[in-house]
């Protein structure tokens, strides 16, 4: 057999990252940290070929290994100066897993190894703390209990409570040496009485035995089944390894400490040590802030506290580590140590948690300094985490009330007085910031939504009415609020715990987290750092995709551009249908019971599009607007309130009842399968004439007036077949022509469609010979290839999520099984009929980091997402293109 | 060149049915007819490489080709007697175009060229009937006008119109001789005043321009069209064919006649003559019925007016010929005649169309004479003709008053009073036979859609509620009917032409047609006779599909078995949910606010549904019955009334303002792709343990009471993910594992899954390990698939089949490009990782022949559909065994 085990440690080294094969993960990251002359505490790794030898030799150690085993202790105690059973300076060790790859199915660890009841007296006395010697020894004796001795875990720990109810004690630090003592004579007894057998006080055999027991745990049922889950051969992965590492401590004396440094800030990423200590504690008391920690750095008016005065030549080592490390790694890190007795020892460093400010400082700081190339720095960007820089937060270090929870629906945070009707918002807008709160919203909620801060809704899910429109406009929103009862016309809600709120009273909502919060809170403003500017224009260099926005206001459009959008990837002409101007007109136009009075109200509409267009034309100058045609259902202009009706009849000059029964003709069982997108231009190619029209008379005053020439993509949308887009290509380039031919003119056209139902990606070789490109709305197709309506996931989505069917929101993150594949296939038979045919993408997963991974992969040539995630589509872009390259 | 003009007729024939490629489809059967020596009026056919020369050949006719035309008129002139433009016998020909395929784009017929003053004037005189003479003058002129001279048909429309104007005249039939000539005048005026020339008198000129006229008609905008949309390559078909034959006339004096006959009866298909002719006239006085026509086939009690009394020469060849065209086309023939002077001519001979009942009998008894194998006699047969035989019908021949046309929704027809309320309905069923109208049916309908005879609604497709539980009950139903106002609260009907229907007054629905008549009618009985007993037999006997039957109660189950049906492919357990006795129960599971009270409830329901699943398989004995786990959108069950509200509020003792709420909470604006199917049990399990635990209490009584060893087949609807699956199985397997321990008994059960949605097709390799069979929703998996919802094509459905973009209701038919492709695809997927995977249908287009055939051919094991149109989809079945094989 082979060389079986490895040391790592300053003076020993055996091994370096690249031996994961033989030392595991975890035991060659010990032996590079080794390698890198940092202070670790010494131990030794037992090789994952001693595991296999285990399953192939009749499951047990053999003599030679023991005898191999011993000297390897020996050597650790000569290197550590420590003693297995020592009363003076006792060896102790923790024992741990550790297979080539990471996992979580298998053995814990075991620390503290190396005790017995003479140890631990011992090292009562050592440490002058008797407590922590007990409470050590009472953990060792419960993990060697129940990982080695395999007992359930509970028998200890309800042995534990009991002896805390005896003596009235709520919380564990309460627990005196005493009673540590009897719970121990307690735990021995549990031993006794299930196994037949003492508790094991020969330390070497306590080894022996724990390391039986990690072999055994790399067959152990759960570890078999997540290696089967996961697809990981037992042959690639060969077997665990054993890691036995020396413990140090930190509560050995007043030159003992412990503490945790970040290399830089984790708030802000200025390049300067940001860290904590305590003197004579162990790790876990510099987080349960018992006792206040003290910092790494002096301050400028030195007083005494820091490690930095207290213990310098400590300091001085940590820093010249923490350097080390963080160029070794390329990366700020977080490092735990422990100072014995006035030794350094480094205990585990990682990559540090920071906040997307800071993270973007250090990366952009990193290229500057020469450690990262721009791909890395960007790679380093989480892109959801961006969200924070572009929207208020919360400070919720001030503990607020949290009332309810909801889905983060819309980012940002606003605080106002709740009010639940949309003429009320209007209302109290004028002297107050309001925040709207609904059942749900629907068109004619619109003005309200304006004014208010923020948008709440009891039910709808990521991609309901409200959020996309809160969205779209910028406002925070929270949705689908699991048990909040509105009541909109006695305006009061009920949260699921009863809690309830008036009209008038003050509220805080976080759309970035879905919480809902009773009174005002102290808000965090966004920050646009010129470091976020340069990740931006180095995303912009590197990837593929090009972003654009979904627009269909001025205020958008700005917006859009602003954050970097390269065009306008959809603007639905019906959001502009929605203003108080215009939405009496449209009504007009759906109820109209024939072509004539139709036409009335197409002609009075007209000129208002026009308008609408030149304005987003000319904000976007060169760059392209992608307008679709109608498209949504028309029930969603239609009137509810009867008020709404009255005004509808009086402009008809009908009687209330003619519009009553044209709505409930128009009623539809479900809106979303129903007469809507190029059905609507198939039945009443009169409305899409009409659009063409307004839109190429903007087009022509722009190109009169300023000698723009506007880039227009015209596109069709929820097209089935491609027969209704030959029909729907007839009517629009009639009008077109009459137009050119009108001024003499050739218009800078494109015209694409939708791909967002199933039978279009299927039948997408058909389609596309006949358009320009493929704009692909993943939101319905997500609808339809799953057969979920997105307002309708409240009652049964969190069930899926928990019960793992869904991984994410399928509305939030594209479903590549199913919707990705349509996609692809869409893709695939688009350009085999047409070479030339480009891609987009325009639902809400073009917003999000994982889908546009995905469709970086696929091919598109550009995604379209609401304007304040353009800055996180574009870093998005990048690190997709870095990753597949 | 080579040769161009064939020959036909019975002295002179140059081809036969198998030279379409030259003579056209037309020409060749000519000379087929010619070959089997039937007495046709002699002519000749100018091949199509005439066209092909002409078009290469700068589009005009030869001086050869000239040449050889007035060759075959002269030999044309001796076969006949008569000579072109003679005094005594002049030849009159009739020009038509004939391409290999027929192509209704091109050139109509041109009749009687041969005409000229001169002519006329002789014909009116051999004839005696110079008002048949000019007559037939006057419209060859017209023909030629239009045809040859490309004038406007109207022109020559209104000047005859003119004429009866100025002579106030309504009827042709009172057009003189005298206005006839007038008229001719005109029309050569028009030729003039339009042409710049005369009116061709010559002969040769007429016939030599007709003939260009049709070479021309080839490349006309309207045939390239055809051509172009049908996808007929101009290579493939070669050009058109022109056919010249003589005329003859049957209106020749008292040895001259004309008429029409089947060789067996076309109503019930009796192996007997039946034809109808009159003597001295054309055949256009047959059909129009001026003079009543007299009997081929001599009655018993002989009257002298049939054709074998009074022409016994003519009469016997005439039955001898039917004889021969019946046994050598192996059909039953629909002959046109013409006698002339004496001289039987055929003018035409075709399939003849026939009753269902005829198309039964002749197959039949066509197999037992030998004409037929069984597979031609099943190819015959229509199936969808058999709806005939299995429903009311209505006898049209009275004339009845059509005041409406809506969708053929659930065949068959009744009588009755109208009702605008289910609970008029129940309430007058008692004393009348009602007919229920609505706008659209709910689950609350479905009382009194049970007591009503026949069902009309204004809205809804061909898969709507009404229409699905319609054709479920056998109950006649037409749905979807353009224009209809129901006025539900004053209890009325208008059509769109204003027709208004109160309630009360009688009217009758033809759901085989669609067709709304008001009053009462003559109503045909189904028929179900020996003949078709034996169709079905035989079809059973070749076909590879299993039929089954969706059936949800006794009544359905036992229609399904007399059938023929082999099992029940899908029952509803929700349909069962529908009586008055459980509805209430029902809605209070939904409405319960806790799994506490929703269990109460599911108590109470329990035994029905057992009591229920006993009956059905208790009528189905060793068959399987496939029932679905519950699957609707909770809504359906709602109630919608405030009085069931009331009620509900009572049981649940709650107050109203609960139910109210809980009603808004569960309303969802797509219940189509909302918290329904394997939904529901996945987040209310107990509902489905319940089902699953009445089917097994079912089972097990019929066993230990009876031995019954019943067939269970376990269906989860609306899967999309097999993870679902995998949750469901385990909630089902859990409750059979228990009732198996409980009776120490082994059930008979299979479990599969629907696969109605595209993601579930798509991801079918990872869904089938799971079940052991694939039921195919087709309804639901078009409606995700096109994004259609089928309660809502109402308003545009029609525009697609108008504009083509639908060749058929993709709810009726299946959509084979796209549903058909997803359904072919989850076949492969699902066979590649489950080799004993079976696949069903069970979707409305498991009735549909078409979609059948389809079916077949991918490999489907059973269909199921209506009982009522098991017959049906077991001939289709059969058909496409035969045609595919």
């Amino acid at each position: 057999m082979n060389k079986l085990i490895y040391h790592f440690g300053p003076q020993n080294n055996e091994g370096d990252a690249s031996m994961k094969d033989k030392l595991g993960g975890k035991g060659a990251n010990l032996a590079e940290m080794s390698n890198l002359g940092l202070p670790i505490p010494p131990g030794f790794t037992i090789a994952t070929n001693m595991c296999s030898y285990y399953y192939t030799h009749g499951n047990k150690l053999t003599a030679d290994f023991e005898a191999e085993l011993l000297q390897a202790i020996h050597r650790l105690e000569k290197e550590t100066g420590k003693v297995f059973g020592s009363k003076e300076n006792p060896l102790l060790v923790s024992v741990r897993s550790g297979a080539k790859i990471s996992m979580p199915g298998m053995m814990d660890t075991i620390l503290n190894l190396g005790m017995n009841d003479e140890v631990a007296e011992s090292l009562a006395e050592i440490t002058s703390n008797p407590r922590f010697a007990y409470d050590s020894y009472r953990r060792f004796i419960q993990m060697y209990g129940s990982v080695v001795l395999e007992i359930p875990a509970y028998i200890f720990e309800d042995t534990y409570d009991n002896h805390k109810i005896n003596h009235n004690i709520n919380n564990d630090s309460e627990v005196t040496t005493e009673i540590l003592k009897a719970v121990i004579q307690d735990y021995k007894k549990n031993i006794h009485r299930l196994t037949g057998k003492e508790f094991e006080n020969n330390l070497t055999q306590q080894l022996i035995k724990a390391i039986e027991a990690v072999l055994k745990s790399w067959m152990s049922p759960r570890a078999v089944h997540y290696r089967k889950i996961n697809n990981i051969s037992e042959q690639e992965v060969l077997g665990t390894a054993v890691n036995i590492q020396s413990m140090v401590f930190g509560n050995k004396g007043n030159h003992s400490a412990t503490g945790v440094v970040f290399t830089r800030s984790p708030a802000d990423g200025e390049r300067k040590i940001f860290g904590e200590f305590l003197i004579n504690a162990q790790g876990e008391d510099v987080v349960a802030g018992i006792r206040t920690p003290q910092p790494i750095l002096a301050k400028e008016e030195k007083d005494g506290t820091s490690m930095q005065e207290l213990i310098p030549k400590a300091y001085e080592e940590l820093i010249s580590i923490c350097a080390k490390l963080e160029s070794h790694y390329g990366d700020m890190q977080d490092i735990e140590f422990t100072i014995e007795e006035g030794k350094l020892y480094i205990l585990q460093t990682r990559k540090g948690k920071r906040a997307a400010a800071a993270a973007v400082k250090i990366a952009v700081d990193m290229v500057n300094e020469g450690i990262l190339t721009k791909e890395t720095a960007l790679l380093r960007i989480e892109p959801e985490s961006l969200n924070q820089l572009l929207h208020t937060g919360i400070d919720y270090s001030t503990k607020p009330e949290i009332i309810a929870q909801g889905l983060a629906a819309s980012p940002g945070a606003a605080t106002g007085i709740a009010v639940f009707s949309p003429y009320d918002a209007e209302e109290l807008a004028h002297h107050h910031k309001v925040i709207l709160v609904r059942n749900d919203t629907s068109p004619e909620d619109i003005k309200g939504m304006h004014v208010a801060k923020g948008i709440i809704t009891a039910r709808g899910g990521m991609t309901s009415h409200a959020a996309v429109v809160a969205r779209g406009m910028g406002r925070p929103c929270v949705c689908g609020v699991k048990g909040l009862t509105v009541n909109e016309k006695e305006k009061y809600f009920i949260t699921s715990s009863g809690k309830k709120i008036h009209q008038g009273e003050v509220i805080t909502l976080d759309g970035s987290t879905g919480k809902i919060i009773v009174g005002t809170v102290n808000l965090i403003e966004p920050q646009f750092s010129p470091e976020f500017e340069t990740i931006l224009k180095w995303a912009d260099s590197i990837k593929n995709l090009h972003v654009r926005a979904n627009a269909e206001t001025a205020v958008d459009a700005r917006m859009a551009i602003k954050f970097g959008a390269v065009g306008v990837g959809l603007c639905r002409t019906e959001h502009m249908f929605f203003d108080a101007e215009k939405i009496p007109l449209v009504r007009e136009m759906i109820i109209a019971q024939d072509y004539e009075h139709r036409m009335k109200a197409i002609a009075k509409l007209k000129p208002l599009q026009t308008a609408d267009f030149k304005e987003l034309f000319s904000i976007l100058g060169n760059m392209p607007l992608n307008i679709r045609l109608l498209d949504p259902p028309l029930h969603e202009f239609l009137p509810t309130l009867d008020q709404d009706k009255e005004n509808l009849a009086r402009t008809l000059e009908v009687p209330k009842s003619v519009i009553d029964h044209r709505l409930h003709v128009l009623h539809e069982i479900n809106p979303m399968l129903g007469h809507r997108g190029c059905r609507l231009g198939i039945t009443y190619p009169e409305i899409y004439s009409m659009q063409v029209e307004a839109i190429l008379e903007a087009m022509w005053q722009l190109y009169s007036e300023e000698g723009l020439n506007c880039n227009l993509e015209l596109m069709i949308p929820l097209i089935s077949d491609f027969k209704e887009l030959e029909i729907i290509k007839n009517i629009i380039n009639k009008t077109i022509n009459e137009i050119e031919k009108k001024y003499s003119h050739k218009f800078r056209i494109k015209t694409g469609t939708m791909i967002e139902l199933p039978r279009a990606a299927l039948t997408a070789d058909k389609i596309s010979p006949l358009v320009d490109y493929f704009s692909f709305g993943t939101n319905d197709l997500t609808q339809t290839t799953l057969g979920i309506s997105r307002d309708d996931t409240g009652s049964f989505l969190g069930d899926y999520i928990e019960q793992k069917i869904f991984n994410h929101d399928p509305f939030i993150t594209i479903d590549e099984e199913g919707v990705g594949f349509l996609v692809q296939t869409a893709i695939e038979k688009g350009k085999k009929t047409n070479n030339t045919l480009s891609f987009g993408v325009c639902g809400e997963h073009a917003g999000d980091p994982k889908s546009i991974d995905f469709f970086h992969k696929v091919g598109m040539d550009y995604i379209s997402c609401s304007p304040f995630r353009v800055p996180i589509a574009r870093v998005a872009a990048a690190r997709s293109k870095i990753i597949n390259q």
